[in-house]
């Protein structure tokens, strides 16, 4: 929704300048020599979205007065790895529609899919290098290793409506939220200081990434698709069991629970989520999960509020609070 | 061929210790916690081949007097980046069988060996970035971006008969050639050194590189699957125009060059390599490439003549024309 981007740049004010610098970075990145890569990173660049993890970078490092000239650059190489991250799970989500921009798989097809995420990655990782300080290159790589490890977990548990919550988030934790763990932990220690306040940062992004996974398992399962500007129901198709499906298993009598199993698996099926929701009510499995979102946000909040006062911190609770408020 | 690989590991002997550690290293760094993705790198594992790339680092160490502890390491790194592009290759050529070992994508799906693939990408650069100079981070990280831009430009000259040698060469140096020769520069100059030297020796890297791929080229046009031990005629299906089959249409009449066109382009034709063995015949085309890859070996040798002699140098200089014999 435009009101829910307008209302998210409008919190950013503090790092306006910072997230000007970031896409410029950014522009000059992906403008590669050769013609061919240029005419698909131009292109994946209209992806780009929210860009809420490089802002991440920008507003912990003002709220804890750390703000150096690479953060820019630094938030710029967050962004890229999420961007390589959305080009390979295009490939693995067969999303049709991503922010209203055919997705990258279906202009061209998997292989071209899979060699531009490894040029961002690379791209992301050569720029990293060239930082003064070691700090992004490594916390980013172990980073980038711990979301494909968690991505790995996930396929493995598909259809698999016996997993604990706990799973559930070890899972979320590893491919969403260990990114914006890393995102904050850079903001307020790169190059490389205080690492209690680091650590005590990347605690507040993960709290964050694991809500901001939630909340986007949420809109998968009941979002309208224009509203959402992609493709959704995708969770279903792919046989995700996300946290609110989950909760709305472990709730339901075995006639449910045998229709909802029955949903995820029976061929041919056309619409799976249109058929999840005519099986089951999903309602309150959704509070629920919004419910915990909600937790895991304060929690977040809390991790800055001994932060001193500033225009950032405020800005930073309030992106916090974004998250569970949007749309899309 | 067991002769062909038995040789090699002969030719090795001045580097066997180092060899020894490399693999160990390499043992290390797959065996991750998560028992899925431990079963797939220990399946991945085996299709290591070679270890070509890697002991170039050693014997490049050894034969400039530069070798370092940390050597065996940047090895691996180098080994594990050329692991992570035969993943992700094998979504590209849909090979069918790699080495006599079902392809990743095979045993589990596009999506599993997109995320491999990664995590192989992600491992290497988080290890790299725990040595003790960067220049091995920041190498690799460059010739990743190159051969990722060598990939997607071979993507988009597939079927255009019209290309030069000389576009084949640059598009070959990118996507394979790179890492030979960032595996030789960082064997003469890790763990910063010697900038010449290095230069020197990337040159050698690179022109045995391109020999390499022309090779590769030809066995994919000609040899027998069963005496190579992975999938043939990939090339053909792919729509890759290589060196021999370029070689061929320059020199043919404008009815074979039809055909050869056609074979390449008609719906559904079974064994394209068959059919292009039919309607033309690649002895020269073949003869000339294999004559260039000589040329390219000649030169590579030539580079390290300079070298103060010892084992390692005649050992290199051996591995270099082996590279010409190879059968598989």
């Amino acid at each position: 929704m435009k009101g829910s981007k307008e209302l998210l740049s409008e919190l950013l004010a503090p790092v306006a300048p910072g997230m000007e610098r970031m896409r410029a970075i950014l522009a000059a990145q992906v403008d590669e020599r050769s013609a061919a890569v240029r005419d698909m990173t131009h292109h994946v660049a209209r992806f780009q979205g929210k860009q809420l993890r490089g802002a991440l970078v920008l507003l912990t490092g003002e709220a804890t007065g750390n703000t150096t000239d690479e953060h820019a650059a630094v938030a710029a190489i967050v962004e890229m790895i999420h961007l390589a991250t959305l080009v390979h799970d295009d490939i693995l989500d067969g999303a049709e529609v991503r922010r209203r921009v055919a997705c990258v798989n279906q202009r061209w097809d998997n292989q071209i899919a899979v060699l531009l995420g490894d040029f961002l990655y690379a791209r992301a990782f050569a720029l990293s290098t060239q930082l003064s300080s070691r700090l992004c290159s490594r916390l980013l790589a172990e980073t980038t290793r711990t979301l494909c490890v968690g991505e790995i977990e996930q396929s493995t548990r598909r259809y698999d409506f016996e997993m604990s919550r706990a799973d559930y988030e070890s899972i979320a934790a590893a491919k969403t939220a260990s990114l914006y763990a890393a995102a904050c932990e850079l903001g307020a220690r790169y190059p490389g200081g205080n690492q209690e306040l680091g650590a005590r940062m990347a605690e507040a992004g993960r709290n964050l990434g694991l809500a901001f996974q939630i909340i986007d398992d949420c809109l998968d399962l009941t979002a309208r698709e224009e509203e959402l500007g992609k493709s959704v129901g995708t969770d279903v198709e792919d046989g995700k069991v996300t946290l609110p499906v989950l909760l709305t298993y472990q709730a339901a009598d075995e006639g449910v629970r045998a229709a909802m199993r029955d949903v995820y698996t029976r061929p041919e099926l056309l619409d799976r989520r249109a058929a999840l929701l005519a099986v089951c009510d999903v309602g309150r499995g959704v509070a629920q999960a919004q419910a915990r979102a909600q937790e895991l946000v304060l929690s977040a909040q809390r991790s800055v509020t001994d932060l001193p006062p500033s225009e950032a911190r405020r800005s930073l609770e309030s992106v916090f609070a974004f998250v569970l408020s949007r749309s899309q």
